[in-house]
């Protein structure tokens, strides 16, 4: 007989029949006459309740099986009398795979925090939290796939070891295959010559750079992969390693970067419902209360446009009082942000034409010279989700802003080129996937929503 | 007027209406009155042929389009007189985005080799070939993820930055922020303490490890995410850093991953025939031919299992002048696999059961001491293109093997905690996405496939 998933069975239409499921026991109660497991496989929030009659309960193995064992059970499936679950095994045949001693293993049946189940990333995935966690990261990851695939957009991916430093965007990580310990300095100077790649390399930060040039070739496309940060950030927020999207459209301005911003959200928003249901709902009652409501509103409003201008005098106007000051050429803060997403305007907003100087130097100048065609977008909750903007396709004036930028332009002969070289309008913008699943499932603290986060001093598992 | 596609433009079952495409001008023609433009947008293969009329002939923008420049053309669609091509489109109005200077434009309309082609990586996606590889590739991408997602599989993202070395795969880049020119070198050692992670971190090679965990708490899961080989490798199979997809099943045995393995390869292989029939076909003509009756060979045919004591008596038997030896205990070579898929099977075969001398320390060893639960899979042309194993699940097995590999079990606290606790019968295999597009697309340098390949001393780009 082949293995059932739980997520299956449960979802049968009949009973009465033959089932063999195989996972690991969540609890275990021992009645006079009766073991009852409840078991859990990973595919689905639910357990399955095992009953286990008089016959079996003298095994020796089946003595020691306790919460963390893992156990195929071949049986019937029944209805159950319990409430809150449709069926239930009665177990014909039960193998013990593998143990885990109850005096050890660290996942008993009480509450654990986040904080210590950080500890055991190893194992946090086998309980409900972590295991609605990692499927909503599928569904989402899915979903971002399937609106771009339905778009016409190709999947493309851009290297991670880069010997450029994309937009300053962060601090980057080096690569490097010289000997740390024996290393040959030379007037204050490392000879990278001698390195792998022959220079410097380090982690990239963003593949966009490399995404503009596939756009320009193919299309319309995005990227998909991780991207790194060395910042000392120990923050809830910050992560060193994650996961970025990044689509890019050839023929496209800023008003269309802003469309599909918005067709992207609302879309990725309803796959996670449509598909993830139960995990949803778990979240919606044990972490945070209301959030299926606030992604339904997301998905059902009309997001609005603001200038960056707009946006200064509306906080100017406020009179709130804000820790940071707000002024036309300062960075929008989280609590601006918030302000104008949740307070004034009630509803997802673009902030679009930033000053210059706070913007990355691809973006393109507005006829005003101050102004690029950037777009943020912020949501109710956090701020800003997304980040993009309409890219500088002029070559000359995109030659002055590298310079301006401090950035060397014979280093980047090669984007310059795809400005030398029928050049177009074109835009994207880059969403950080797991602040977009923090978001979807109210997760506090990012390092709970990837599977083995690396952070400052942490490179465990 | 919306821009569409070239690729639906060409799809279109009517004519006579208006269209706007946007591209890039492939040919440019000049006839007495009229100006013939092909034009290419990536979406496809096929170039749409764009008719100028005189009346634009004299504009002085449109007198410098040449190879290269990117235009925006509105007009209508009609039937084309010419051979080969269903729609010609009259153009209306013809805007000019970006030229191309025909002096310095690399890509004219002449055959380039792929050596040329490579050093202007960020250009060749506009050539036929390589536009036909990223749709390619981004068609198998798409395969193997709906293979998975179909059968229920989570995909997981396992950690780029590791502390680990995974079954010692191959050399690892270092990753650091020491200050490489103020190295610290007490006692012959650098002090990894003071490093950004607190210890010494490489890329990894492998998500094998952690699969594994995951695998052992939510059932069946896959990566695809990049992995990385600091060897200094100049052939045209290997890159410095490449995609793989790595698939990891609880409560599955050996048995089962030759099947999964088998599935998967006809699924992604018919997948990739069925969404890109014009790219195959131009693949077939131009870079391989025969290619595509091969993948179809591969499709219907069912695979042969044979152990790898059967294989090396069949390759002693065989007579074959091979340049390695052959012998118990080797390991087998390109060579050896290739007769054995080419000459004696005809077919796809799965070599199972390897000495485990020359395989990780993570696959199960079989009863007889001598040899593991590993599968290799070989396909005619190239050899390997699956690795394989049910894993060892036994914790006493899998503490010896590890110390005969010489691995710390301390540093391998977490992994050896799933055989701790809930261990169970697991088994998964490794595909090497690159070589795998080599495979469908015949393309012969792997640095082909990539968009940006890392290779020794190159991280142009």
């Amino acid at each position: 007989m082949e293995r059932t998933r739980i997520i299956q069975v449960l979802k049968s239409e009949t009973h009465g029949h033959g089932v063999l499921i195989k996972g690991w026991v969540r609890t275990r109660r021992d009645s006079r006459d009766v073991i009852f497991l409840e078991v859990n496989d990973g595919s689905c929030l639910d357990n399955i309740q095992v009953i286990i009659g008089e016959e079996m309960m003298k095994r020796p193995d089946l003595a020691q099986v306790s919460t963390g064992a893992s156990v195929a059970v071949r049986g019937t499936l029944v209805e159950s009398p319990a409430k809150g679950q449709k069926y239930e095994i009665r177990a014909g045949e039960v193998e013990v795979y593998g143990l885990a001693d109850p005096e050890s293993y660290p996942l008993q049946k009480k509450k654990h925090s986040f904080e210590f189940l950080r500890e055991i990333s190893h194992l946090r995935p086998r309980t409900n939290t972590f295991g609605a966690v990692f499927r909503i990261r599928n569904a989402m990851a899915m979903a971002i796939h399937s609106f771009f695939q339905e778009k016409g957009f190709l999947y493309v991916h851009t290297p991670i070891i880069t010997a450029s430093d994309c937009e300053g965007a962060g601090e980057m990580f080096n690569v490097t295959m010289l000997d740390l310990e024996k290393m040959k300095i030379t007037g204050g100077k490392a000879d990278f010559a001698e390195d792998f790649f022959g220079k410097k390399t380090s982690l990239t930060v963003s593949g966009q750079l490399e995404g503009e040039l596939l756009a320009l070739s193919l299309g319309d496309i995005y990227t998909f992969g991780p991207t790194f940060r060395a910042e000392n950030s120990n923050t809830s927020r910050h992560l060193s390693e994650f996961w970025m999207v990044e689509p890019e459209m050839a023929f496209a301005v800023l008003d269309d970067d802003i469309r599909l911003a918005e067709e992207f959200i609302k879309r990725i928003f309803s796959l996670c419902l449509e598909k993830c249901g139960d995990d949803m709902a778990f979240f919606d009652s044990r972490i945070q209360p209301g959030i299926i409501k606030n992604l339904e509103s997301i998905i059902r409003q009309d997001f609005e446009v603001v200038t960056y201008t707009e946006a200064v005098g509306i906080l100017e106007k406020s009179g709130s009082a804000f820790e940071f000051p707000v002024g036309w050429g300062l960075d929008l803060q989280s609590e601006h942000e918030r302000y104008l997403t949740e307070n004034h305007f009630e509803r997802p907003v673009f902030v679009i034409d930033y000053p210059r100087e706070i913007k990355a130097f691809y973006m393109k100048l507005n006829d005003d010279e101050k102004t690029v065609r950037a777009m943020d977008l912020l949501v109710p909750g956090v701020g800003e989700i997304i980040g993009g903007s309409e890219r500088e396709d002029r070559y000359d004036v995109l030659l002055r802003r590298m310079k301006d930028s401090g950035l060397d332009p014979d280093e980047y002969w090669w984007y310059l080129d795809s400005r030398r070289y029928g050049s177009a309008p074109h835009a994207g913008f880059g969403l950080g996937f797991e602040r977009a699943i923090q978001y979807v499932t109210g997760m506090q603290n990012i390092r709970d929503v990837i599977p083995f986060p690396r952070t400052p001093r942490n490179a465990a598992f």
